[in-house]
């Protein structure tokens, strides 16, 4: 792999096995920890990264891609085994399964298009969030040590959060049960379908806003792709309105620097206790 | 099977394979048809059926199904192969091929739970849509018998849509992206999270509001279901906020009668020509 990859590209570089075709082999690193473990959305790209390489010509890009998480990952070696279902006009859809040491993490399926080649048509009416100018955001140089060395993933981005929404980090949650803000790879690599669905589980769980703060684990994360992104800053927003019986929905939306709404995706996540 | 089963439980009724674990049969039946195809909440259904019964002891019910629509399903024998990735103490984890003659039509994944073991905690701030009592509701008896002739399904369920949500029918869509109203199943068969799945699909594509009749092909659909269903009407609204390039999300929320909200889905569909 050449030196001049970027961090992500590195955290999602797999090598085809030499004798199991469509079996794949990487290392999760420990750069996209998370309370121990590997962020949810680093490994549902991995593992997509794996299917994008099978799916072939005409069907370059994830157009929806669903995880259950299986059990939780930690930074080490991991395979991908992929299954192609079907390889359409316009769509391909597979499965693949992510373990390590044998052990099942993760298990996608999703399906590819080519998202260059969507119809013109926008007929969107959901609006962005409107967010202060990244530099009157607060980036994670004002975040807690604590947090920081809880997850190494946030050094790999450089976030600004909307200063409405992080009353949490000062013991001050708005309840609104929303966090939003401006997402881009620290090291500049422009987003694209895959680092999208990185960015979709990449922001502090939304129930930080609701004054529960600790890691909420993810049982299934589904991610919608729904065009190339402008390069510049994205801007990412988190709710949730279901806090019911120890689980909760977040849903995010990333909208890109043309005011396009490129990426939504629902989690179920553990409620933190 | 006994007589008195309810056409539901008919529609998702399995038969283990004598020889090959994990392996349920079936009957997609025409009652469920919609376009030509079957209901893909139903085919949904009729997978999750499978995984649980192989989801063992703890595990009754389905907490979230993630299901990729692989090639159109048509009335006739199907087949359901099951994988259970793993059984934990308050989750189980699975995945099921659902075939017709050997040619895949739905993948799915799931995560199974005791959703009557649930904490009790309801934090839930989303709001039911407001509608007028049943009565005052359309049934289908005021359906286009075109639309009836072309989706069987609708016998199957008492569906009151929301007046001010069924301007479509009468050339006059509100244009909003939304259609809500009252569901049952038409036998009184009560709801549970099975049924569920299948009232999360049930309801006439959202972009018949948008002035865009025509059936809109599922790509992906996932459900969460957050608890056990009260007995009575449910409420249940789509809306949809991103047409473009060819696709849109169709939003599902599902009100019990005691006022909770019981299930939550998400789809991206073609948008209809």
């Amino acid at each position: 792999m050449p030196e001049t990859t970027s961090e992500f590209d590195r955290g999602i570089a797999l090598t085809p096995h030499p004798e199991e075709p469509g079996r794949y082999d990487g290392e999760l690193g420990e750069g996209w920890q998370i309370g121990g473990g590997v962020n949810g959305g680093l490994l549902l790209a991995f593992a997509a990264h794996a299917l994008a390489l099978e799916a072939g010509p005409g069907h370059p890009h994830p157009l929806t891609v669903s995880g259950t998480y299986v059990s939780p990952s930690r930074p080490g070696p991991a395979t991908v085994r992929t299954e192609i279902m079907r390889r359409g006009r316009t769509l391909a859809t597979g499965s693949a399964v992510l373990s390590q040491d044998g052990e099942e993490r993760l298990r996608v399926t999703a399906a590819f298009t080519d998202l260059a080649a969507l119809d013109d048509e926008v007929a969107t009416t959901a609006v962005p969030p409107v967010l202060p100018a990244p530099e009157q955001c607060i980036g994670i140089e004002h975040a807690p040590k604590e947090l920081i060395a809880q997850a190494a993933l946030l050094e790999r981005m450089d976030l600004r959060l909307d200063p409405a929404t992080v009353g949490w980090a000062l013991g001050q949650p708005s309840k609104e049960g929303r966090i939003q803000g401006w997402f881009k790879l620290a090291d500049g690599r422009p987003a694209d379908p895959l680092s999208l669905l990185l960015t979709a589980d990449a922001l502090p769980p939304v129930t930080f806003d609701l004054g529960r703060p600790g890691w909420a684990p993810t049982i299934e994360l589904t991610v919608h792709l729904r065009a190339l992104p402008a390069d510049g800053w994205l801007r990412v927003s988190h709710a949730t309105r279901n806090v019911a019986g120890g689980y909760f929905e977040e849903d995010c939306e990333i909208w890109d620097a043309d005011g396009r709404l490129v990426a939504q995706s629902r989690q179920l996540a553990k409620t933190p206790r």
